[in-house]
């Protein structure tokens, strides 16, 4: 396919790496996996993200490019098949506004809901429902956030998907119910039986695990 | 030109809404300006952006884009003389790398030198510089953050060139000098004499007396 060296650093878990992953499979690009271990990061993985040290890293012919939402732009500019952005500007705009809403706003809300407890939890759950009707809103009419197919805005959001199931288990709290979100809850059914998404999904368990420790961690295992 | 009907909501003194100004004017693309009192925000502004309710939004033929950074991606998509981002993929991935990275690590940091004293501060300016030596670094060898051009780094980092110097004479501080910074210095200096800045630029006394209040009213006017 002349698709050069193609390598992803990037951990078992992160959704931010799964970002990259999943837009790899949708084009078909071979790329070989590098999981990294964050407590001790490899030195390519320092030399090719000096600036910010994180997964993921995408290496295309040997040069590197970090930060998920710029290496989406990458990987669709730079491979055509099966567009991940949509073609009109308008439409394309509308799919990084979704996804920025996403990275700026329900990513903090829906992180707090998990870190923290009492009050400040209420006031998290709070805001994180407000987000939840908003993109809720935005699936009115289509199939997915980007439109009628898969695309950009529902990479970027994908660790929703990924994550709030783990979460739910966790805080033993229903976050996106079929009543409330039915919109939501279909495009979560719909993401985690794409092709491309289900053969890299993390076990859920293991997340459940992962997850489980670091919530104890933070919250001191005592509810 | 065929451009059709567009519209600018911004204020006269947003670095954000100048990041849109600056790139109107550089594609050539004739629009009406509409200044808005965030104090008092106008019906359109809240029905075009109801989620962020915040300015800049551009109106092209009644479809508002908002996220300065996104609406830039939509003026070059659609108007595709005198490019806004380089051709090349990995030149645009860079592009915008550079461009998150004076969001999410430059603004915070020089933000907080500004809103701060003493240790706060001090430990804010040491922040700063680290960052101001990143952006030097990838000065080396070239004219502009996005190349030989001036482009989306460029733009998006513009509010550096268009505040620093308001926030020195206020801090009776110097942050960008010419010894410690001179790529950046000349960067500024560049930048400030592009026609396409130049007349946009606004008054430095005005911006002064604005940001003095701003100030004083954060640490209380004593020092």
């Amino acid at each position: 396919m002349g698709e050069g060296e193609v390598k992803l650093f990037r951990t078992w878990s992160s959704a931010y790496g799964l970002r990259i992953t999943w837009a790899l499979k949708l084009k078909g690009i071979q790329y070989e996996n590098i999981d990294e271990d964050l407590s001790n990061k490899s030195p390519l993985l320092l030399m090719y993200n000096p600036i910010h040290k994180k997964i993921p890293v995408l290496l295309h012919n040997g040069k590197a490019i970090a930060e998920s939402a710029v290496i989406l732009e990458y990987i669709d500019e730079t491979w055509k098949k099966n567009p991940i952005l949509p073609q009109d500007p308008y439409e394309r705009a509308m799919a990084r506004f979704i996804a920025k809403f996403g990275d700026d706003k329900c990513t903090a809300a829906l992180w707090r809901v998990f870190t923290t407890q009492g009050k400040e939890q209420e006031e998290a759950i709070s805001t994180s429902m407000e987000c939840l009707k908003t993109l809720e809103e935005w699936l009115k009419g289509k199939k997915y956030f980007n439109g009628d197919s898969f695309g950009y805005a529902d990479i970027i959001l994908g660790w929703i998907a990924n994550l709030v199931r783990v979460v739910e288990e966790i805080l033993e709290m229903k976050i996106i119910d079929k009543e409330r979100f039915p919109l939501l809850f279909a495009w979560i059914e719909d993401l985690s039986n794409l092709p491309a998404i289900k053969d890299s999904w993390p076990p859920h368990d293991k997340l459940v695990s992962k997850y489980r420790a670091i919530h104890d961690s933070l919250i001191g295992g005592v509810e």
